[in-house]
């Protein structure tokens, strides 16, 4: 490990970490983020989940199937066989923002917080292509993890949701 | 067309849009978005570009090769060849943040948008796994669109790197 | 060339054929397919669609994902980058079943009804996993090429889109 | 759960469902399906199989690596580390139809059968193409599941092969 | 470009160089390796070409599936839509060597030799893979570059073949 | 089994062998190859670790990130939750060769001989690809399984390192 960098070795090269001595153990993450638009975008968005053009069906399906791919995209993580996974939104319309959250899950060796934050941006990405047509200035915002369990490390929960306050480990 | 919605059709089921008419057009995309993090992270990472444990390094190779699956990975994407990727990283250290800009072309029939903003999201990612035993609380944030070029459209340039600023189309 | 089969050649080796020689032209293909299932799980799609649920969403997503990959599924199949791709269904209520059609194209080289073929098949067995806790007999049948244009082969129509018609050649 | 339907949570929302508080168990599922074709396409096939060409052993390993990536194909399907995978093929010459039986197997915490259907399903689709020259009119038909084993159903036996025939559990 | 390297910009970053700017031609690369290994390990391949067992049919399969991935897997790699791809074998059976020899073509903007060089690679180690329970100690060996033709930097052949021997440009 | 290929069954089918009733137990495998190149590109590489321009550390993580990948690669391979994977380079400057070693490994129920292998491989098919401008003559050599340990077999250890040697088992 050098300086404190789990993923490169003592002489600074990068590796993909050792877990196959630690034990199975029940691991979950959840991770948010949000994705802030236009009043218009925003007002397709929620026509479409009552009738057509359901953007955030859509966004859910991408944000699990990527989550799944995880291993596939973040070049030191372990590929590992999910065991659950899901996607929601929270529509805050009065900021004009769609909120995702993913929750992943898994009996294993490692944990699957990077799982949750990749499932979270997919999905927020996801939106934006299916909006891009009406606001391209759209943003992808906080995206960060609200909470893990499992693993020798212990519980970690993020606390206050909204921008800027503090977090504080559990 | 559901809602101006270009993804659906006017039953408001999600497609893929039919480029195949479309000219064969030079086109650029560039996003941006950061990544917010502790002093010690922050240190962490700088000290890694200079000797050991180059995280930056590895996180513009996942980027850039996140972007060349955009298509894999946002449902109704085109798959695209490429024709040029980068990633850089710009360190705020005052601010304890790492901008990534992902800068992605094509001459093809439709736009490389997605395949920068994909490039980013992934980059800012790898950081996170990279540091994370360090620091859990890290945000990505600011994922945007700062530059598009070709295509039927027109070119979109957003005024304005810092955050709230408005942007405006060129 | 073995035996009338342009995937070998003429020592009986498989090959990916050669296209590069190829005009670019506008090639379409439009493939059907069915899934025969009890009562029970269609009146479960059925309600899905217009509230919970949403079987043939997600089905329809699936598809489309899948004709973008079909260059690494079937083996001898060329790369593409596919130029629009939908799926629709149709509730054949009396008889228990959704018939999937999934319409590809393409400005290119070579023909897109492996595309078309592919994103019916993984449509239809999206279905298939989604409603196997209520119906594990649920059959995937009749999935063919209906239409097929551009290319030097000339155009193909497949008449009559009922079980055991024959076809011709437009 | 949604109207039966495991794949949705209770308001409706798409869900890789939770396998993480399951025993491993032994699971095997066996699933088969059919393409029809003219005389001279199966003539074809036949030949190859003895001599140049060989159409079945190119889509046996289609067969075989589709199935292990089901979990990228069907937006819900738990990734799984699979722990055996064939298939195998019957030519039922008076019929000119080909059989694709696929058998998969695991010890893990859930079921195999979309991984079985997958494996049918893209054998028969290179079937396909490597005909399609001979022969556009081939239909894949009949894929089902035909055996299942292991996990807390029980087990599951379809009888009766021929088209039409009812199946019954055991 | 840094030192030399044009996958590095002037500050010595990794990048996908920028081919946008250049024009479709047509483009053939050809590779080639060896695997060495035991008189009894030939034997079977041998036999196996011929009756059962086919592992050369395997290897070719995957090194054409192999091929079609490249940019994939090799970090700064354009995706490309290839043309064509064979893999051919010859068994030096003196030398209990099998070579492996992968032609890819393509018009477009970028040379092919990766996914020459990719193809021979994984078809070699596809024979590693299905003999290594007769022989472990297999070696791959002498893959490389044995023409070139098209693009800019004109026409290369080594010539050669056999090892030690000193290649020459055209 | 064919012919001692475990690949194969009884009739000469390729099947993907079924692992389900073996315990899971700690393996290893390291495997080695390496890479012949001219003076310049030689040179050119050790600039670029010690400056800018780092090819061995992108084809580091090229090699990672396709051992994870393996079981898409060859054909017959089980997908496998990789435990653990790195990539390590060694100049031998008086040779204008880099030395590429791979060491992977799993607590599971198959060994991971061809992940270490597919690393050696990609790592040092991504150093031809960066240095390719430089040397189109470069060649990869002696791609070998050098230790494994761990599974029913018991522990190989291939002696002597230097090509040519004979290595043994321990």
């Amino acid at each position: 490990m050098a300086n404190g960098l789990t993923h490169f070795d003592e002489s600074g090269r990068a590796i993909m970490v050792d877990v196959t001595q630690k034990p199975d153990t029940d691991r979950t993450a959840v991770a948010s983020g949000r994705i802030r638009m236009s009043a218009e975008a925003m007002r397709t968005i929620r026509e479409g989940t009552a009738a057509k053009g359901d953007v955030l069906g859509v966004a859910r399906i991408a944000g699990i199937m990527a989550a799944k791919r995880t291993g596939e995209l973040i070049p030191l993580c372990h590929p590992l066989p999910l065991g659950s996974c899901s996607v929601e939104f929270r529509m805050a319309e009065d900021a004009n923002e769609v909120e995702a959250v993913c929750t992943a899950s898994l009996r294993g060796q490692t944990g699957v917080e990077m799982e949750a934050l990749t499932g979270v941006s997919v999905a927020l990405l996801t939106i934006y292509d299916m909006c891009k047509a009406i606001d391209k200035r759209m943003e992808i915002t906080d995206v960060r993890l609200v909470k893990k369990t499992g693993g020798k490390s212990g519980a970690f929960f993020r606390c206050g949701a909204a921008r800027g306050e503090g977090g504080r480990d559990a």
